[in-house]
């Protein structure tokens, strides 16, 4: 099967330049002498789990995840040691607890002291890491937080440690300014850790880490993981930021064109909001790439800056780039389209087509969504 | 089961409200006297199609549909007279052909010369509309373009009419504004169809149609059928631009409350990016509900201008609305989000659960994805 024959709008997957992205992060971890437990929120599919596994030469203690059916999932298909990294709540512990009596080792996290009460008097086997906020101001509590203690002491037995997420590295430009949000990210799971421990608790994981601040990081000392996942993937927020090479974008969407309008430098193509998803990372990033970067069939940058400028449901409006010549385009030629934020576009789709840098589709990948 | 026993997050359709929308506009069509071909690409489920069929006094003359999958899952469920409302490419033909020899009555639209002979010579049963720009700038050629003749001509036999979408209507403004929009949509589909027709060619269909204008149209003459869809569900946008009534928003997305951050006025809930889509169709309308106005668990408009001010991938940060008094929050406690952009928002998630306006839920109705 060739990238020809596919139906369009559709997910392509490059192989090689995921390798690549793997790669890189590895050798980034490696240097830092932590485990890695790469965060499977962008790619929900076994194969890439398997692929980072297979090419990750650093320890991978198991997985990140941020939905359950991500936990059932993966655990389903044999990788049962999984972190589920956002805020637990009393009402899903049940589901939790049914995965870890089938054998998994599903790590949940919490802020709160009502929920760390729930968690210690439930019946079912349950292990908890505390949520800290090191500035990207979603879940978690400070480390100076004065419930720290007290929440620790409520899970008991069941605290395994602490975690915190960088999140808001995406913000950040430059490598030394990364290199600057690891640390603080490392000196706030430090503090919490040395509280806990004070107060008499084992806290056996110290889990820090998005793409940016795993791959940046100068020094881990006191960590024990990092938790990076959409750098496997990669997408134009990210190599604005640096997270990924300029050519190691590994997804793309796969379109027609389905309309001409020459008087005013546009085609119309069959990825709208639902192929491309809604997401406008990269309207405060240096480019603004609007709704995607326009590549050609093959997945060259030979379009220049040709945008997806306006995505109606099933229409994408491209705004080709006037600067240099352009072929001219037929209905049902093919383009590709770069994302702005592949855990988005990805989540638009339900399976990858994967090819080795090539036209030839080696292999079609599931991938799972939902709740 | 209740709403309470829900896992979150997860789209919650109260039948009341579906079928006083689907009233407002049976009676809005009925008056205009032209045949109704509601839009599924919001609803995308053979419930709510036929919950409209039943509920439609004037003549529901088949649906319109945004993706092949669509036409195949509401063929295979019974609905066969069937518009593909998106511009085809000769590669799509061979599937609509198939679904035609199988009993289906899928009609297609194109704008384009040469995908207009591709239509006339391929082998398979095929049926086909002009589509029309009537200043939506999307698909279509202007009612006044040179080849329009042209095109008539060389779909031959297999030319059924035109078609026209008034989507720029959704920046409309006011019923009178509305109503313009409706009489120009209208006068376009009448220019292309007269001249189509002093070229001797057949043409029994001539369909407009947008929820806007099928809402506020004065008067249809002429024209055979219209195709408005979102107005099945409503959302922020549409109330905000009278489509619907400001209590006309059938569904909603149930969330937990994951996190507290009292000293910013906030809460987390399990609704991000992933659960309510990235859409921000009220940026540019009166009122910017950000990522969706949050209504107390019940669905009710409680919290004030409580609004999911930030939405990461599965976190929704909602900012309280600080003018009134709003109760506490603790973790697990439920809040319903009212969405931006319902069909972007309804296509996050695989079924409805279904409501009467209490917490029973009466109903779990698949819908369907993909392309």
């Amino acid at each position: 099967m060739k990238l020809g024959d596919l139906p369009t709008p559709c997910l392509v997957l490059d192989r090689r330049v995921l390798v690549r992205n793997i790669d890189r992060m590895a050798q980034a971890v490696g240097r830092l002498g932590v485990a890695l437990r790469p965060h499977m929120k962008t790619a929900k599919s076994i194969d890439v789990a398997r692929m980072v596994i297979a090419n990750t030469a650093a320890t991978v203690e198991g997985i990140t995840v941020s939905t359950l059916a991500e936990a059932e999932y993966f655990s389903a298909h044999g990788i049962t040691d999984i972190l589920y990294a956002v805020g637990i709540t009393p009402q899903k512990l049940d589901q939790v607890a049914k995965l870890n009596d089938a054998g998994a080792k599903v790590k949940i996290i919490t802020d709160d002291l009502d929920v760390a009460h729930a968690i210690a008097a439930h019946r079912g086997e349950l292990r908890a890491l505390i949520e800290i906020d090191c500035g990207e101001m979603l879940g978690g509590i400070s480390a100076d937080d004065p419930n720290l203690e007290a929440i620790g002491t409520a899970l008991g037995r069941r605290l395994q440690g602490v975690m915190t997420h960088a999140g808001h590295s995406y913000a950040g430009r430059g490598i030394a300014e990364m290199a600057d949000l690891a640390e603080a990210e490392r000196q706030s799971a430090l503090t919490a850790v040395r509280r806990l421990r004070a107060a008499g608790l084992e806290c056996p994981v110290v889990s820090v880490g998005s793409s940016p601040t795993a791959l940046h990081a100068r020094a881990l000392g006191g960590i024990t993981e990092t938790r990076p996942g959409v750098y496997m993937f990669g997408d134009l927020f990210q190599a604005e930021i640096a997270t990924v090479e300029p050519d190691g974008i590994a997804v793309t969407v796969l379109a027609s064109v389905i309309g001409r309008r020459p008087a005013e430098g546009r085609i119309v193509i069959d990825a709208g909001g639902m192929a491309l998803s809604k997401d406008r990372a990269t309207e405060s990033s240096p480019h603004d790439f609007g709704f995607g970067l326009v590549l050609d069939a093959q997945g060259r940058r030979s379009l220049g800056m040709s945008l997806v400028a306006r995505a109606n449901q099933e229409h994408g409006v491209v705004d080709l780039d006037r600067g240099i010549a352009l072929p001219e385009f037929r209905i049902g030629d093919r383009v590709r389209v770069a994302p702005n934020h592949t855990c988005m576009t990805s989540a638009a789709h339900d399976r990858y087509y994967v090819v080795d840098g090539g036209d030839e589709v080696v292999a079609v990948w599931p991938r799972i969504s939902g709740w």
